[in-house]
């Protein structure tokens, strides 16, 4: 199957936009999707968000891109079309789909509802599904998704704003949740206030966190404390300002991809505080051991969350009445959207609105 | 009192071996111990052990060493005389003091049974008591400590193999119970086969692990897995056999303080595996991030445990008849096992026997 081309490797056509080459320009392309299976659910994509992975991947900085891409991984629609054994969906369910669409479902983690840990784990795009064809993401008109890795959206959650929830809301809820994080009244640091800081930020409030964001820009000050509802702000780049909060978090976030600086966020934490590193720096970070040792403190990552609290943390959203803070743009605008992203331009995730805006 | 001499500034005479300087060279030392308050327990010194970390204070090595130093942290001994608010003890006990003498009692940590996160922690030498004396230690014939800070020795304890737990053990114990990793039937990897990883692979086995030491020397392996009962053994020089064992360990306990990879480290570890080092490095380590995102695997630390947790170490180790291999020497023999510590030529651990040897 892998030598049919895009278009005639599988019975359902689809429609979508594609990279074909690591500069990363999207442009129409017409593929296809495999028939619905038993377990599958095909779903009308609506919404779809742009995360900053969906950058790397296109550009291939990350080294394992294929090309043409599809990118897209926060995929909400309507179910068009159920397996004989999906019981859990009906046609014209509100449902979502995330970071994955695949595992061995047999494994000590898929056994555990962590299939985000399975070593046979299938990204929603770029990636190498079961059956040896490519996978392709939710920049496109519709997608077959096996039901364990479709997510029922809640119903008083908004499509495009709560689109992001599905990788930038599950990024940071599952260490929180992994981590110990959650104890009300407990102070959180967030470093960089961007598409995974913002929605951790509303995230830590409703558990009762004290949240401190923490950023390079001066001018995100306001916005931080009036509008997203902080406690307070520590600009990174003020040394006197950051050695003031020494001791003071039990806990961090740090979404910054960059490679920057441990010790001063070290430094931040009391005893025995966390400090959570979800970007991917493509260098080493330097780790100063002493305050590990001596506060023992922890240095962690986390990779998205399973299924099962990945719908845990919709309804949790839903109940907190989170979204992320969105704009809307159609598909025609998705390489400008790019541009922007790329340099931080965004209040603070682009969602395509697929079905308003794709078509042949 | 700072100005008084320590031959004079308190009541009780005491006498022990000091370094004068950072030649680290031990030789006889007059000095004196404060008068038995109501909350303290003095010690007639039997043993002390000798840590790795008396070393790193000898030679000023962490750069806050004082002169003249009396070291030892790892002392047990009879208690002489009893404060009248002491109950837990009576004259004649078998007691241990580690590595702290005191802390504020009412902090957070303190409140915890967390003495050794207090901020106002007070090491049992090298530092300032809180009546502002300098605190000496174990080696040396008698010490006056607060009883929160005396534990009770196990009557099936011998003094001398069992004085190295006071710091060794509870060092290894506290982050395997803190962080999870005593999980019948899980696996345990042990970073270098010193005094703490030989204590480590005690404690693990006791715990149902299947424990690998990972070393340097190839040499050590008959002596870990014939002997101490290791259930496998990794040379960390051939990266061959390094690989092979990637991705099967839950857990690594990393005793090693030389600047070392940790990204081997980290591959050895399954997803959701946790490194914990003991070691304290005079540089940062490299830290890659990708394994720490993807497989959700954290680098923390840990330093010795508190008072509570000392006792139940102790309690546990009597249990399963864990005690340290050791080398007793007569304190007259104190810098030549001083030099053989420093080139590692030690199994494991040097216990001066200061009752029988000490003498002014």
């Amino acid at each position: 199957m892998a030598n049919k081309s895009p278009e005639t490797e599988h019975p359902q056509k689809a429609f979508g936009w594609a990279a074909r080459d690591n500069s990363g320009v999207l442009s129409p392309f017409n593929f296809s999707r495999r028939e619905n299976g038993d377990e599958d659910v095909t779903i009308k994509i609506h919404f779809c968000g742009i995360c900053h992975s969906d950058l790397h991947s296109l550009k291939n900085e990350w080294g394992f891109s294929r090309y043409p891409m599809v990118p897209g991984h926060e995929i909400v629609g309507i179910v068009t079309k159920l397996g004989s054994n999906v019981s859990k969906f009906k046609e014209g369910d509100r449902v979502g789909v995330g970071v994955m669409v695949g595992s061995c479902k047999s494994c000590d983690y898929c056994n555990q509802d962590l299939e985000n840990y399975c070593p046979q784990m299938v990204f929603t795009y770029n990636a190498t599904y079961i059956d040896g064809t490519r996978t392709y993401g939710g920049y496109s008109d519709m997608i077959v998704v096996d039901q364990r890795f479709v997510v029922r959206f809640p119903e008083s959650m908004p499509f495009d704003a709560g689109a992001p929830l599905l990788c930038a809301g599950v990024t940071v809820y599952s260490p929180m949740k992994y981590y110990g994080m959650t104890e009300a009244g407990k102070h959180l640091g967030i470093v960089g206030l961007g598409g995974l800081g913002h929605v951790a930020l509303k995230i830590g409030k409703a558990f009762g966190l004290k949240v401190t964001v923490i950023s390079r820009s001066a001018d995100k000050e306001i916005e931080a404390v009036e509008r997203l509802g902080a406690d307070a702000f520590l600009v990174s780049s003020d040394p006197l300002k950051i050695k003031a909060g020494f001791g003071t978090m039990d806990y961090i976030i740090d979404t910054v991809s960059a490679v920057h600086s441990l010790a001063p966020l070290l430094a931040l934490l009391k005893p025995n505080g966390k400090l959570i590193t979800l970007g991917l720096p493509d260098k080493p970070l330097e780790l100063p051991i002493f305050p590990l040792v001596l506060g023992r403190k922890l240095v962690g990552g986390s990779d998205i969350g399973g299924m099962k609290e990945t719908q845990e943390m919709l309804d949790f959203c839903a109940k907190h009445g989170i979204t992320a803070d969105v704009e809307v743009i159609p598909i025609d605008q998705v390489n400008v959207a790019l541009d922007r992203l790329a340099k931080s331009d965004v209040r603070y995730r682009f969602v395509i609105d697929v079905a308003n805006s794709m078509s042949k």
